[in-house]
């Protein structure tokens, strides 16, 4: 049994106390969080607390707020020498200052209140700065999670922008397919078989296997013909610099 | 019933005789191919014919060969004045001459010979040059897909280019993604979770509303620790174009 407290009300922090309080080897001791009400579909009252200083005893202590405010969370802590981890993609292990035995358990998911997610699928990443604190964390989400990676902070750093091409910036590009259909009068919703068998065929071939249209094919005559259709000028920058990036990997 | 001759014998045309073959109201009479072993396992032998002067009867001719191939293709047709139709994206309807009444049928999915598709699903894309051939055309169409849609050529044209973004450049970023990790001894399926729940949301959510990340957060901070940790050019100017491009829409 691993006892866990989880700091912050967040969208993570609610999605980490549902996920702990299902799991069969894991304890919720606590949450703290400055709005505890945020928190009352979740937990007892008296399992929440507003009070720092009056956090209770456990193995491990999860701080799940936005980036900025997990340094200060992390130096108002009333303790020392315990498992503190926070659960950020893009922040170093080192703002959690240096009373603590620090970690990092990042959920590598996507998360949105509305929208409930099996958490037996999402990735954890998991950093400690002691070797000996790493049985403990893995323990912690093998208990909620098939899918368990131990991850530098360097890494992270890497699968942080790697996330930011393969889906921040891919969902601006069906912002983009969008746009395009709404401004010649074509339902956006035509796109979106094709959008989700794109999505479905990387999970059985490479991306470079998967490749397909104009560029690939160096089909100079669409590629020309894409370019004169598109008025807008970022467009055509994006259209461009994309086709070539692909043309080049595939040299 | 609609009687349909498929000429052809790629992964599309291959696709639309599976698609056809198990529909209620159509009849295959027919299929051309240069290479009729090709359609052996889809078709009996003598409903097959390398010889394009011994095409049958039927109300509806679908052309399914490379773009570049349509215009030969249908100025070898032996006869005038029936339905003709080919299912290219990215070609005009009039590439297949005055001969024969024309038409369009565009199935916008990708395609592979070896993964099945669900053709109740795949959009059909419809044009005709004379408005008095649509409802044949149609009726076929709704025989094996649920989504059928009146398709001007401009509009085909717009869909196009709306596909290359979000579903061809899209893979590539899904690419890019892949030897980000690669290149960090980081296993890409750790990413894929994300990138199936970023086409998932869309099915619910506009992509402006689904949009996150640090551009559209506007956190500077991580943009340049991001634009630090990317060392290779055409990289760096791919996330400067699309950060400011999410900017710029979200502004």
């Amino acid at each position: 049994m691993v006892s866990v407290i989880i700091l912050g009300s967040g969208n993570v922090a609610q999605h980490l106390i549902r996920a702990f309080s299902n799991a069969d080897n894991v304890a919720v001791v606590q949450a703290y969080a400055r709005h505890p009400e945020k928190l009352h579909h979740l937990l007892p009252e008296d399992k929440i607390t507003d009070n720092i200083n009056a956090l209770a005893q456990a193995d491990v202590y999860i701080i799940s707020v936005s980036d900025n405010a997990i340094a200060d969370v992390a130096a108002a802590l009333p303790f020392k020498d315990r498992l503190v981890v926070h659960t950020s993609g893009s922040t170093g292990i080192d703002v959690l200052g240096t009373a603590n035995r620090n970690g990092v358990f990042y959920p590598l998911q996507t998360f949105s209140s509305a929208k409930a997610v099996h958490f037996k699928e999402v990735p954890l990443c998991l950093e400690t700065v002691r070797a000996e604190d790493m049985p403990a964390l893995k323990s912690l989400a093998h208990s909620v999670s098939e899918k368990v990676y131990h991850i530098t902070g360097a890494q992270r750093q890497a699968l942080h922008v790697a996330a930011v091409f393969s889906c921040n910036f891919v969902n601006h590009l069906y912002g983009i397919g969008a746009t395009v259909c709404e401004e010649n009068n074509i339902p956006f919703n035509i796109l979106k078989p094709l959008i989700q068998e794109t999505a479905a065929k990387i999970t059985t071939l490479s991306p470079t296997e998967a490749q397909t249209g104009p560029a690939v094919r160096k089909d100079t005559q669409t590629i020309q013909r894409h370019l004169d259709f598109i008025k807008d000028e970022r467009l055509k920058e994006i259209y461009t610099l994309l086709t070539q990036s692909i043309q080049q990997t595939h040299e």
